[in-house]
């Protein structure tokens, strides 16, 4: 079979790419080409993979040409970050709106309805006036994103919904938890600092915590996240449940209980690293994020959430040692 | 203050039109002046009124000079109907999705932040497997549309709630119900019956219910949806109550207690004329909708549904005979 993984260069992606080139297989069936479309080049274990084959350049201009592919199976991926997109309106509705609509009406024109994941967000939801948030976001919470980033992935939601009614796509949304802990440098993402206030003291670096330690979110492991895309891919149907967006599980976890793991794992001194200033606009974007989440879909497909901050903890370690290739 | 409606010379639009230039005022200001911008012409009783300035062509084109103007006021009321857009993919899209986008860009870059009108509708409402329809969709349920058009109303509800989050427009959406009866021949709506099992007999015709008579359904009359329209713009951001879509008032009624109604009114000879020819089509479409609708935020603004079905009909005659011009 022939993927497609759209930001398949990127964090998720890229490990999205190495375990599926691991496995060899998806949904049972041998994977003869990959396909890894993103702005950059993906790193060399992959771009050098003779199943790989690269597409770097902007997705949208990839798009006009990308119906005369037959893809099997599409995980789009590819998407700017909530920070950026509240910076720059105009990037958010391009690369998040548009892009988007672009590669559903290409497959749309291809004719093979192949399978099709987008990864959507947590970001989908959030407080309004009418519609308080729950502690905990299920995937009954009726979702009122206060984000571009957050309104456009809600958006796809239903486009996603609409080509897979109509027979274009065979599509599912997954809602990614935050994500952590990425490596590299901090993003231009508000939630950033959930990688940063572990990545940093673990490389010895002060780290900056824009919130107070008592703010709860939502998070998973970059393998778990990975795990959940392709159960997401592989689900029927029927198992998926409906066309709406589930939810990936999650670990719900405050900054304290992050950083108790990160004392437990790597020691008093490493902790003792974080600092904590406050960030009027970053406090005000998280705010607004669930404190929690559950995922009753998803454990439906056999999907469990980290059991500790303390193995996502053990997972970055491993990765960064190369133990580890998602 | 000057106003826009697109879709202005339609149904709901022109008689919207012929409320707002009889009441002369809107929110406390004068009205200066009414654009009305539809594909096609409005009635002769609207385009010779010296205060209204017709633009009929695609509005879709319009919105490209449109930032010229400085609106202080727009009821975004112009939309392909469900079945149309069943049946042309592309032409929903375009009329509904990317006309909106257009129409709240060219806002956007006009810089005053106009009050904004969205007609969105109950089609944002359908059962899914993982979200069961109750039998009455109130301001709290989850949408989860089945068809394009449905589909299309919610996207452009969350487009002008994040527009209006980043202060581009003070935006609010709206969700009529089925407004009936439409006068006029039969359109390519699914929910066209619903007007033409009234019509057609008052008119002394034959008409068609596509529908079994226990299909249950939340109306409203063409006058208590201006009126719901009117008071969505008026009313406070503090009352709206956030940004999410709100329901207009409903009577939730039956096919059955419909055709009481018309005999109530017109007589048993009259009830007659509607036959039953079942229609797998439109009513696979209809059962995916709601049952019946609430509107406690529409409540809070003042707003009541029509009290009988009887008092739609005798709405209808009248307008008919000219005593009312919506």
């Amino acid at each position: 079979m022939k993927l497609l993984i759209t930001g398949g260069a990127g964090f998720v992606g890229s490990r999205l790419a190495t375990r599926l080139l691991r496995d060899g297989e998806l949904y049972g069936q041998k994977i003869d080409k990959l396909v890894i479309a993103d702005q950059f080049a993906p790193p060399p274990f992959l771009s050098n993979n003779p199943k790989v084959e690269c597409r770097t350049s902007p997705l949208l201009s990839q798009c006009e040409v990308l119906h005369k592919d037959k893809f099997d199976g599409v995980f789009h991926l590819a998407s700017a970050v909530s920070g950026e997109c509240e910076d720059d309106f105009d990037l958010g509705l391009r690369s998040n709106l548009d892009t988007t609509r672009a590669l559903l009406d290409a497959l749309r024109r291809a004719g093979n309805a192949p399978r099709f994941v987008f990864s959507s967000s947590i970001a989908v939801f959030g407080p309004d006036p009418a519609h308080p948030l729950p502690d905990i976001v299920g995937d009954q919470t009726l979702p009122m994103p206060q984000t571009s980033y957050g309104t456009h992935k809600l958006i796809c939601e239903h486009l996603v919904s609409d080509y897979t009614r109509k027979g274009f796509i065979d599509g599912r949304s997954a809602r990614l938890m935050t994500v952590t802990v990425r490596p590299g440098k901090p993003n231009g993402a508000a939630s950033s600092f959930f990688s940063g206030i572990i990545r940093e003291p673990l490389n010895a670096q002060v780290a900056i915590c824009p919130v107070k330690d008592n703010v709860a979110h939502p998070v998973s492991s970059p393998s778990l996240t990975v795990q959940g895309l392709k159960a997401v891919f592989e689900a029927s149907k029927e198992d998926f449940l409906g066309r709406s967006g589930l939810n990936l599980p999650a670990l719900n976890v405050t900054v304290k209980q992050m950083l108790d793991a990160l004392e437990n794992v790597a020691g008093k001194s490493v902790r003792a690293l974080v600092k904590f200033e406050f960030n009027e606009r970053i406090a005000a974007i998280v705010s607004n994020w669930p404190k929690g989440a559950s995922s009753q879909r998803a454990a439906r497909l056999g999907l469990q959430g980290p059991k500790t901050f303390e193995s996502i903890i053990e997972e970055y370690i491993a990765d960064q040692k190369g133990d580890s290739a998602g």
